[in-house]
C-alpha cells in the first residue's frame, strides 16, 4: 500500500497538502482555477474531448505533456457506435471521481487511513424530453442514487461525518444539486467563410 | 464522409432514428433509462470508473462486450498523479459530448448536413470551498462558458434555431442549469465485518 510511503496517507503527500492549503489561505488568488476542454464531433453520436492545459495557482499549468482524451458515444440502442460511454454516463463518472478525491484528500488531512473506497451510481432518465416527445419531463436525470462503500479502521461515526463533509464541499455534487450558469455562444464565422457557408 | 452512407445523415441512421422516436411515442415506457457507473479508488487522487450495462428501451442492455473505463485523477499542482482528467474537467466533457450528440441527431432528423462541429469550454472555479477555507464561495463552477463552432450548408438561422433547441433538450445541460436530486448513502457493512472494521 502506498499508505506506507513516508509522509503519505492514502497515497496523498500530506505535507504538500497542508502547504497548499496554507498557501491558499494566505493568498486566496491562488484558489482561482479555470479548467478547459475541447470537443470535436467525429461521426454520428461519437465525439472526442481533449483536455490538457488549465489556469490555476496563479499560472498557466504546463505539466501535462500530452492531453487526456475522452471518447463520447451512444450504445447501439441509442443509434451510436459505442466508442465511449454516453454523456449522462460520463456525468456519473464526474460525480464519483469527485467524491473519491474529496474523501481521500480529507481523510488524509484528518489522519484517517482508507483501505478501500468504491461507489455505485444509478441515474434515472426519461428519454422523451431529449427526443422532443414531451415537455412534461426534464431532459436530465430525475434523480441520482449513489452508494459509498468504505473500508477503514476509523470509527464509523468519523467515516459518516467525513461522507457528510465531502458532500458539502464536492464541486461536481454542488454542480448537480445547485444551478450552474452556462453561457452558450455560437461563434460567428469569419466574413469570407460566412459568405461561403451560409 | 459517412454522410454518404445510404439512409445516413451525419453518420446517423435516419430511418432507425425515426423508428425509435415512433416506437417511444407509441409506448412511453420505452423511454425509461437507468444508467450506471461503478467507481473504485486506486491511490491518492486516482480513481477508475467502469461503465457497461444499463436498463433502457424496456430491457437490460447487454450489447457492450467490455466496459468503458474512465480514469480520474488530479494534476500535480492538485496533488495528483495525472492519470486522467479531474472531475470538473470530466464534467465539461459530459456537457460537450451531450451537446454534440443532441446537435448531430437533431440535425440529421431535420435533414441538416453538418460538415464539422466543435466546442470550447471553460469553467471558473474557486478552490477555497473544496479546501474548507471559505463558506462564501460555492464548491463547483461559478460559471461555464461554451462556444459552438459549426460548419454546415444550412442557413445560419436554422443553425441558430437548432443550437437553441438542443439547449432545451440536452440532459447534461439541464443537469447543470437545474437542480438534480442526488441521494447519497453509506452502505452498512455486514455485521461480522463491522465488528472488525469499526
Amino acid at each position: 500500500m502506498t499508505n506506507q510511503r513516508a509522509g503519505h496517507m492514502n497515497g496523498v503527500n500530506v505535507e504538500q497538502l497542508v502547504a497548499t492549503v496554507d498557501a491558499i489561505r494566505r493568498n486566496p488568488e491562488l484558489a482561482r482555477f479555470r479548467f478547459r476542454a475541447h470537443n470535436a464531433w467525429i461521426d454520428g453520436g461519437h465525439s472526442r474531448t481533449t483536455i490538457q492545459g488549465f489556469y490555476g495557482a496563479g499560472q498557466e499549468d504546463t505539466s501535462r505533456n500530452k492531453p487526456h482524451i475522452l471518447e463520447g458515444d451512444e450504445p447501439a440502442v441509442l443509434l451510436g457506435g459505442n466508442a465511449g460511454p454516453n454523456a449522462v454516463e460520463a456525468a456519473l463518472h464526474a460525480l464519483a471521481s469527485c467524491l473519491a478525491v474529496g474523501f481521500i484528500y480529507n481523510a488524509a488531512a484528518q489522519g484517517i487511513s482508507v483501505e478501500s473506497l468504491s461507489f455505485d451510481l444509478e441515474g434515472e432518465l426519461d428519454l422523451r424530453a431529449f427526443l422532443g416527445l414531451s415537455g412534461d419531463v426534464r431532459p436530465g436525470y430525475e434523480g441520482i442514487r449513489l452508494t459509498y462503500r468504505v473500508k477503514s479502521d476509523a470509527p464509523r461515526e468519523k467515516v459518516e461525518a467525513l461522507c457528510e463533509y465531502v458532500q458539502q464541499t464536492s464541486p461536481v455534487l454542488d454542480m448537480l444539486r445547485n444551478p450552474v450558469p452556462v453561457m452558450v455562444e455560437l461563434e460567428s464565422e469569419p466574413a469570407a467563410e460566412r459568405v461561403l457557408a451560409w
